[in-house]
């Protein structure tokens, strides 16, 4: 937020104070807010790729990535380009996602560079049973996607996510500020 | 990694080969390789990163980040702006994380726009106790960082962590291609 300090003279007086913009002025948008034809493309994404994961369609999937796309999962696996990723997300989804679902509750975007954009992504996760055995319950997860805009649009170029741990949560001193 | 395959004709018999490349072609650069010397820049933040974190100096970690970046941890908190991110860090610093250390065992960067570069630290981060009374034992994490270059230089726009989960981590799609 820009707060301008401005000098009113009024009959020879000087004062010193916070000027309001002019009535009419038009909204200046953040520096980091997306123009909207981008923000809706972004938001597209995200919203194809919980359509692609759904629906398990693994060919609708591999389109929403740079072909040097990277991805981090909530467990720490590394897949490096798009070969890879689809790889992790065929075999998963012929297994222990063949069933599974998710809903994206909330997502927040921002540009960070001409063409370059982030979006931070809060789901409700089905529980699952994992390929070692163990059963992840439901849980929120937050999915950072990062996304360029080149000749086809805007891909996505990397992405990570982690679960909510909901007992730490609430021990996160932001929230604590907020109160 | 491009692989050629040529025809090769000798005394009239064609054979089909691995063809090694003229020997002082220029090496061909990938796509979305760093210039070196940003290259450099992005490592000394991931580095600076870790130094400062180490030492618990706040006002360095706070020079690395950009005035609105973002960051999910790796239990899910996600905090918007600096100033959140170094309330958050503040606080842990001064409780659970105030003996704490973290080593940094591997870093991977590359270019996804001009000006705009992922680094994928994996580290070695000791154990401690959650604010929860959890006790989180030593492990190793893995981090993406998005940095864009300005005026200052580089600087960290955005970052999420993920512990990497050594039990599912054997179960890795893409590990088991790779055998």
């Amino acid at each position: 937020m820009t707060v301008l300090v401005s000098m009113i003279t009024i009959s020879g007086l000087t004062a010193v104070g916070w000027a309001q913009p002019p009535k009419h002025e038009p909204v200046k948008a953040s520096t980091n807010e997306l123009p909207r034809e981008d923000d809706q493309a972004v938001r597209n994404i995200v919203a194809g790729y919980e359509k692609a994961w759904n629906a398990h369609d693994m060919p609708a999937l591999a389109k929403l990535f740079c072909e040097d796309a990277q991805w981090v999962n909530k467990v720490g696996m590394y897949w490096r380009g798009r070969d890879e990723i689809m790889v992790a997300h065929t075999a998963f989804h012929e297994t222990i996602f063949k069933n599974h679902s998710y809903r994206t509750d909330a997502v927040e975007t921002r540009a960070i560079a001409p063409g370059v954009a982030v979006a931070v992504a809060t789901e409700t996760f089905d529980g699952f049973k994992a390929p070692d055995g163990r059963d992840w319950p439901k849980a929120r997860n937050r999915l950072s996607y990062v996304l360029v805009k080149g000749p086809d649009g805007w891909k996505i170029a990397h992405g990570q996510n982690a679960e909510v741990d909901e007992v730490a949560a609430k021990h996160d001193p932001v929230k604590k500020e907020r109160k």
